[in-house]
């Protein structure tokens, strides 16, 4: 499915990205990107650290987008698991996030993704396995 | 460490608990126990489904307490990383969420949670390791 | 599918689980438990300590005959992701393990388990999905 | 620590290695290589395709030696924690795994990797924590 981008300004235009502070840049050919500005009230409980749980989001995201860019027009996808690692802590944002759509088996997808802060830094590597479904409608 | 109803209290009172919908109801020998009632904006992109990363946030959120039920007082934890399963869809809220941190060798700590819907459907199963830090001030 | 103690049998005369030391007990709505006794070649770097990797082996296998209990007659099932921890050193065996496939959607299951040792200490906990296949011929 | 060619060697001559068919090749500077040439005994339930629990045995054992190579001397390690993927079935023999310990945080230790067939298809990968120990002795 290709993800132009005036569909990506509309994909970006919802409340949960701009309660969290993401923003998707990029999904083709397998390949997602997407930033986290984290908003303060995300960042609990040390002030400026986004909560685990918002890099998991920010994570699971960027890697349904990389799923979403290797599927067939009008398809959707869910999570069916992932594992996340947090290698050192999250205290310089913004934060970018890449995915990657490693394998398609029928409609299995496996995805690896990484987070890295302003320095370059890893700050949490992701491992997960999607499914290819009907879109939500 | 003894988590009491008053320190529960001032726990819940923070942004991102109430920009989400969590609360924390016990967290005692290893056992915590919190629930999601997800505010609409979290609810994306399927309407009254909270987000993946939600779910991973109220998991990750009950490990920790589970997790500072068995440490000494004083100290902090670090989710070092989390897996988590989505067997059925979130559609019936309200959620609950319990983990039991269910060994602690040294500092680390090896912790188990689910998320039930209102009708005790399980609609994620984690499995997570924790490390004891000191405390953030 | 029904796993009778004839086909029990069968199953447990296997150069993989001979070479390990893996004995299949049981495998019934969704249970299944298998013993590990082993083999000293697999005990490695760590004498008497069988290998994370046959502990593994273990869970994986015990998991896939959970699987089996609820699929089909004449299918077969793979492995899609499996995440495994070690929350205390395997010193003490024999060693038993119960994998329970916790959700089946449509041919994904959801499965967990858990290796106790011979003072019931458990040594694994398991987190897996399977897709349940057409048989292997 | 150096893991040199001598110490190589005698790494690789223990039964566990010689029942599954593992060669450790090196460990150097956080990255770690190692060939499985499955004896036949491992391979169940497909013939010519080792079991998913052996392919883990290979990825735990290529990522410890990653770990060893970024640890002091006359250290161990062991695993925490492991998430294995399998995106493609492992028919084509001989498989390579390569393991890198992408961050060394105090004596807790982040590590991936995969293994591909002789086509250099990805058949899984890996998603680990170790931690440093006092050597075993």
């Amino acid at each position: 499915m290709d993800i132009t981008a005036d569909s990506l300004a509309r994909l970006n235009d919802n409340p949960l990205y701009r309660v969290i502070g993401i923003h998707l840049h990029e999904a083709l050919d397998g390949h997602a990107r997407a930033t986290l500005t984290p908003d303060p009230q995300v960042c609990w409980p040390s002030p400026a650290q986004p909560h685990g749980g918002i890099l998991f989001t920010v994570m699971d995201t960027t890697m349904a987008f990389a799923v979403m860019s290797v599927a067939e027009p009008d398809r959707g996808c869910a999570t069916v698991d992932c594992s996340i690692q947090y290698p050192a802590p999250a205290r310089h944002g913004p934060f970018v996030c890449k995915a990657v759509a490693a394998r398609k088996a029928g409609r299995t997808v496996f995805v690896r993704g990484e987070i890295v802060d302003a320095n370059e830094t890893v700050v949490a590597y992701g491992q997960a396995t999607f499914r290819i479904i009907a879109a939500k409608t």
